[in-house]
């Protein structure tokens, strides 16, 4: 067994089946041991950034890490900024990025790099296996880091000569570390707080506002008369009808503050204390004010789920069923195409179990509120600020999903950072159905040079402005695979939209604004 | 005067006149500081990958630095893989990534970043500004160091406060640092090899196959009959008629083994040791043999010019011409599409004054050959193996040489690496004709498989195809503005070529193979 044959041994023992990729020379030991691997699917991107957002969403809908495979520095580099969106979203995920063979290392070669430097930054567990006999154990090992807590990106970098060499060994299965649980007093004092019954809510962090605990949360809620809160960069929320409502934090700043204001105390569960998206000359960066109380009943790093329960016990809400969200739709638009129709279709045609990819940014605004009743869904969003994840989160939340329908809502100006998702999931026959608001601008921007000038200059606003030339998407999906369709009106929207979601397969409605 | 205005004007009084950028709110007073500084041109990419390739492609023929504009960790990251072919490239490049206001640093917001930490791999100066008064002093650093020797990456990173604060001063231009000379007993040891006359080759490294380090190095070779020859990854070579010949040592190990096998001596002149791409099993890393004496003239930090003329007073090279490359073409060729004949066309029609981006990897192997006797052109490569260098570098070369006409040789798969650069290209009306040689998968790793494996199987086979589904690159081309055609005969190619070589403005020319 060499040691390629022994990492995917090791990974497959460890519940790991699935490798986004795109290898190189340095990986072809890892190519060729997968013909023997058949349990590991392998599925080719055409760019790192897809494997590791593809990585980030498939973890964020099974719980568990996909593996992603990466070719030496620049392989790896691809990946980061989607990386960093993974690591906000607290995911786990599996780095194996080959590298030179130990006795090339050394010599001044192109691909020469520090891998370790640049995998550092992003990655919580970090080893280069020395040898094909260490390769089993450390991926072993690199499987428990990624599955502590929350979850972590554990990067093993995997040197060619340590993948074709013999005396690999299938690494034993470890337990991942358990996370500290909170300290009593602490979880006690959030207690206290919320069994005054004040204006209080809970903030929950990372993956919190889905599964077991959101029921939970959903619990303390009925039990106290708290709100429910996430962050305005979540990482996964189960919402529609008959789940929990939580309301997810504003990112305009003074809307966010406004939201916030009224809130004698805040509980942050896994999630960071409320603050502004960026800092602005005259604007405060921490949200809340003087009069609202933060507290923290457990850090993303501490045992959430039992903090939470263990808060939920002394609040006395297990005999508390939460209060759900109920069932309600808007009626079905007609007419012009607008921001605010563009949402009461999608809440009016989301069908049950859809998973939503929301990276709409600026024309998206209206659909959480939109689809609140919809039936039973989940949502994912941007957790880091590093636009193109949204196509690639689709991508891994089909291979982890095949019988949900896929709606990925995309911003133009995000959507063209990873274009190359699109051909993956026509080679994958994903169901995605992907929702291009094609307002040819980076809008977001465009607002922020409003308020930083008074009066934006021609030169400026052009450089924000990405039409001149336009690009049609319908084309572009067509080349790769991905048959598409362009809008002129609500009812052509809502009929496309329909069709995208029914069909089996990937499909494009490019929404020109 | 802020700091966004101090840092413009600095870099324009420093000769920096080119802002290949994507910003984002960080760096939204930059932007509206370029309304201010119209002789600064803001050149908007669409992904980061494509500025920093193209801030390198625009370096490579101007000697100068661009600059780019990144937002924040991800942008920089983004920018990453290509800021590696740069450093390989050894070129001057200056990165201006904005970050977070310093007193919105130390939230945990979802874009905080360890910017320095990324950076720092491809950065050989690297700062982080403190102040609006400091932007202006940090920049004129910045541009010494990118300027310094044959050139380096500096980055500069500036806090949004830093942009927005008043008190910015234009920094005074500052003198590049001069380069160590090489000790004189080395250039001598190197001039006494070559006044023996025998089999001896000058290893001309970086950019030095071009300009006048070329031309010294052509009288060197004509005074003592030494051999030119560059590394695989070369960062520029003026070749063709009336130019010093220079071969390029061959990728293939076997190949380069046998190429340098009966050299006495190889001179190195900022070039590193000749070894392999990849270290393989039973291939020796190190092309050379213990027969072939390897000294180096100076390395890459030292002042290589200057080395290269104390080299060729000591040989008595002044008087010599160097000898030149005769003119000759290959005639036009006909018929089914072979990579020869591919070759052959661009032979034949390559007009005086291209400069040839080539990136086509397998596809390409006989375009040199086949150009050599061509009118004078540039020929540009891939220097540090991270593939989707080729279109970026295109944009760039365009920018800088807007009445040359460019030719792109690219590969499908490193195309879709970066294939955001043809937006810009129509965005720009730039004047790039690219081929695409459509083979639909990655060659060059199904050739390493077939050397990795005995019997390569179809599941590890399947994932080095790009193929299923075939990209459509005329579509693709098209959906950003880029007019396209495909071809099915080499007459076709050959009538596709001249056509895109004689427009103004970009076009592509997909081959499938």
């Amino acid at each position: 067994m060499n040691g390629a044959e022994s990492l995917l041994q090791t990974l497959l023992q460890g519940g790991i089946d699935t490798c986004f990729m795109n290898p190189g020379t340095s990986e072809i030991h890892f190519v060729d041991a997968l013909e023997r691997a058949p349990k590991m699917r392998g599925i080719p991107c055409l760019f790192e950034g897809v494997a590791s957002g593809a990585a980030d969403g498939y973890a964020r809908m099974t719980g568990k890490p996909a593996s992603t495979l990466l070719h030496l520095g620049p392989g790896l580099s691809n990946a980061l900024a989607n990386l960093h969106n993974a690591c906000r979203a607290r995911v786990p995920l599996i780095n194996i990025v080959g590298d030179h063979a130990t006795f090339h290392r050394s010599y001044e070669t192109p691909l020469a790099a520090d891998i370790e430097a640049l995998a550092r930054p992003y990655s919580a567990w970090l080893r280069t296996c020395r040898s094909a006999a260490d390769v089993g154990r450390d991926c072993a090992e690199a499987i428990a880091a990624a599955r502590t807590g929350l979850g972590r990106i554990a990067t093993l970098i995997l040197p060619a000569d340590a993948a074709w060499g013999d005396g690999g060994m299938v690494g034993s299965t470890l337990q991942p570390a358990a996370s500290p649980l909170p300290d009593e007093t602490q979880i006690a004092a959030c207690a206290n707080v919320l069994a005054r019954r004040g204006r209080v809510a809970l903030v929950l962090g990372a993956s919190l506002a889905s599964g077991a605990a959101l029921t939970v949360a959903g619990r303390v809620a009925a039990a106290t008369g708290a709100k429910l809160l996430c962050p305005f960069a979540f990482t996964r929320m189960e919402r529609g009808a008959a789940r929990p409502p939580v309301e997810r934090i504003a990112y305009v700043t003074e809307q966010a503050i406004a939201q916030l204001k009224d809130f004698e105390s805040l509980v942050l569960v896994g999630a960071p204390p409320p603050v502004s998206f960026f800092g602005h000359p005259d604007k405060p960066s921490v949200l809340t004010s003087g009069q609202t109380e933060v507290l923290t009943l457990a850090g993303a790093q501490e045992d959430c789920a039992s903090a939470l329960s263990a808060l939920a016990t002394l609040v006395g809400a297990e005999k508390y069923q939460p209060s759900f969200q109920k069932s309600e739709r808007p009626p079905l638009p007609r007419g012009e195409i607008t921001i605010a129709g563009l949402a009461q279709a999608v809440g009016a045609l989301l069908p049950e179990d859809a998973v939503v990819v929301d990276e709409s940014i600026t024309s998206g605004r209206g659909m959480l509120s939109a689809t609140a009743g919809a039936p039973a869904h989940d949502w994912l969003v941007n957790t880091g600020g590093s636009i193109g994840v949204g196509l690639p989160l689709a991508v891994g939340a089909a291979i982890a999903c095949p019988q949900r329908p896929v709606l990925c809502l995309e911003a133009d100006g995000s959507a063209m950072y990873t274009p190359q998702a699109l051909w993956t999931a026509a080679r994958e026959n994903l169901n995605i159905t992907t929702v291009i608001f094609a307002n040819r601008a980076y809008a977001i921007l465009k607002a922020e040079l409003a308020s930083a000038a008074a009066n934006p200059g021609n030169r400026s606003l052009d450089l924000l402005e990405i039409g001149r030339p336009d690009i049609d998407w319908v084309s572009l999906a067509g080349s790769v695979g991905v048959p598409g369709c362009r809008v002129s009106s609500l009812e052509e929207f809502a009929n496309a939209l329909n069709r995208g979601l029914e069909n089996d397969g990937p499909g494009l409605i490019e929404v020109p604004l």
